[in-house]
């Protein structure tokens, strides 16, 4: 994978739920990389899929003491990557797997696509709502086919809820109430207000959730985060009208934070780690499961859009798209990532 | 799409059915050109399926007010592709929406791939069984993976009938009559006659229909008719024998125009739009509904073989082909459509 | 097909079983070449399966009076390639359609995708079980989506077995005894023997199948013979412990050969016809079907491997590969292929 692809490589990317590597090895291409991904000696690990031997993917085969056994002919490679053994073998010589570092935390395995020495645990997000007794986290992941940064301009505009999402969590006002735009330490910032307004279906149902009225005035906001590499963290929420809105107090309003982990695939794919952390009720797993479901629904009329958009963008390469002030949350956090890429770039000439 | 694509673009072909545009927009490409069909306040209108704005295709919204309005993030554009307005935005600067032209005449939608202001609405082709009582229209549609020029030569020989229909119309006679082939004013014409033979399955049921012995010998006649940009209509019938043939009265004869409507989507597809118009038991809708289905299976027949032979000359894109005097018909439609593009390279340049 | 593809040209291969071609015509893709296998007035032929008239597949065509007729407009070959007649055409200027040389022998239908003319039936392999009453013969097919040279790979080094087949032929000591490879005569040989070891469930019921005892330390055998252009014959075996092994008498051991031709179709598929020949239970025709199935399962584990092996070769074509003492098996076959390709380019040039 050369530097020209239109990703970060030296940051820690969702690679999968932490439930999805069990005992058997999981394979998932990430930032162009195919990766495997296992429970060995030394934890939790990840390799590149591809047996030094013959090619075989190791993503077939089996751990067995600890150590990674490739399902073609038994070449047996470790956490590291170091070749183990292999039968009938001296495997001293033998070139090891390339190893990527990986990291287990908020219910996720993150991966680091870049060298495995660069790696720094230091740049791992922070992620109050993944820790904390006063959150409750559902969520789930779709696997898309369109350029990841199609799903960060998405998600960093949201006026798309009253067309995309007309009847759960669209309304007229997201339109009309004016968006700004910010850069503010390592966050891009987009957000919007609209006051004194009906809130829309799901945010009637979290009032009643959170035992509040679901048909008075309410201030609502959305707060788009987007951080590098490519994470979006979307405080929305609803309060009581004149008790200020974001600033309300907890009891007088209901909020969450929607997540959104999006990791490259390929250039013209992406995993979709979606989710959203609530404030309100959070010891209802009923709830959880139903907003889960909901949230499934809304994220699916988007994949169905940005698929589309992908595929026309790839029939008419050539056209020029508007930037309103509208995109400009998307478009600081492309900047963002082409600042990033390009000092890769300068420290890898270095 | 430049001017080596193989086919006219100032020219009608024949989009859609009347009633495939409804109140939803309807998405086809033609020529090449990703179109988006609706009814707006102008009426019938066609446009380039991409908004402006990020490149969504407008086929995946919806019209409000006669106005077509993108489901992405609501930029809403008239029938002339002029932008109307969008939520929040000032839209007197935005670039208009190509536009093309289109008419809707004798039960489909035409459109002019080329440039708007060039439509011409004079070069609409004239079809008298389309507006005329004393004729029956039914048909139907299929996408076909092959280069739109496949289909006409497989039109412009009906010997094929002999080997792909051998059990509906075909029959030995037509492999053993010669064929005569001609330009006449616009047209290619090539056509064959058979005297004094036994009527196949399809126009023994015709003959039977038009209150006509279905056991004695008939003359039968085939002349196939090319026009530009990609129409062929082909006059068939029987008639009692030594009756006159094709200029037999009307009451000793079963005749009807396989009306073939074939429309590049691709260099290697196109829409085909067939059916057929009959001058026998016109009031006879269960009729209309039989031939539909029969002709459906029969171009079924050479959907197959087509698309097969596509497969075979992008394997073999060197071969040679044979050009006999069967293949004359295709071969000066071709022609025609080779000196229209050519017309239209060179009016481009002056 | 240019002569840098990665296979011999001027060989025999199977192009399939004898039953395969009825009274209808089969296509097939054998190194590159698209043909349609018929039997026609001289029996068994090939051609090219591309009609000279418009390129349409001969091969969805009919075979009449021992001609095969194309179904699209009736052009008439016979089984040299030389068209024969076609409905009101004088036929006697076209070009032949390209023929390939065939040989039905041994239940297959053998085809030399080089010039017909160089075509020696004397190269044909001689398969002396398939002759023999001492032997009973079962076998399958599979289309397999891989370099065939990977096939040949696999069944060179049998160590695979212990992975991939590990509940039915593997066994631990595979991986441990030692392998010698060697070039003799027109074969690379590689083989392995195991003494005293307890047999795996698959000769456990050869041997009860055998009559005799499947409890007691057998000594089992494996010798892989490759020879040009990819067959693979593997004589496989396990008899009474201390009573010769391979040399044991007929009545003290079960031995079979596996057989596999394996044939090129694109430079990333192949045609793979598996089967095993046995000298045990010969008259048992439900033993010849059990063992079919029980076969058929093992080559569909293979299949997914290898299948996956070539995706991955394919991500990553710069990657270095191992070549160890159990890959000389398949490094000697591959120098052979190389070997023999080579002379043809330096005949063509000659």
């Amino acid at each position: 994978m050369t530097q020209t692809a239109p990703w970060q490589r030296h940051a820690w990317y969702v690679a999968a739920t932490i439930d999805e590597v069990t005992d058997k090895p999981l394979a998932r291409q990430i930032c162009g990389e195919r990766m495997v991904f296992f429970r060995g000696a030394d934890g939790l690990s990840a390799l590149e899929d591809f047996c030094p031997h013959r090619g075989a993917p190791l993503s077939l085969g089996f751990v067995r003491d600890g150590i990674l056994v490739c399902g073609y002919h038994g070449l047996a490679v470790g956490c590291s990557g170091k070749v183990d053994n292999m039968p009938g073998q001296r495997v001293g010589g033998f070139p090891p797997v390339r190893r990527f570092a990986v990291v287990e935390r908020y219910g996720f395995i993150w991966v680091w696509p870049g060298a495995f020495e660069t790696a720094d645990e230091a740049q791992m997000p922070v992620l109050r709502w993944a820790e904390s007794e006063e959150w409750a986290y559902g969520g789930g992941y779709y696997h898309i086919a369109c350029d990841y940064r199609l799903m960060i301009d998405n998600l960093m505009d949201l006026t798309h809820e009253t067309y995309v999402h007309a009847t759960s969590i669209g309304q007229k006002e997201i339109d009309e109430a004016p968006v700004r735009t910010k850069i503010e330490g390592h966050e891009a910032i987009t957000s919007r207000s609209m006051d004194g307004i009906i809130a829309p279906p799901f945010w009637q149902m979290a009032l009643r959730a959170a035992g509040l009225p679901d048909d008075q005035p309410v201030d609502r906001w959305q707060v788009c985060r987007f951080s590098l590499p490519s994470h979006v963290m979307i405080e929305v929420g609803v309060a009581m009208s004149g008790e200020g809105g974001y600033d309300a107090p907890n009891e007088r309003k209901a909020s969450s934070v929607v997540v959104d982990f999006i990791t490259p695939e390929t250039e013209t794919s992406h995993h979709y780690f979606w989710g959203m952390a609530r404030r309100f009720s959070v010891q209802d797993a009923e709830l959880t499961d139903r907003i889960r479901e909901g949230q499934g629904k809304i994220f699916g009329e988007d994949l169905a859009m940005l698929e589309q958009q992908q595929r026309n963008l790839l029939t008419y390469p050539d056209k020029r798209l508007l930037l309103l002030n509208i995109d400009a949350g998307g478009a600081r956090s492309r900047q963002m990532i082409e600042k990033a890429i390009a000092a890769e770039r300068v420290a890898e000439i270095a």
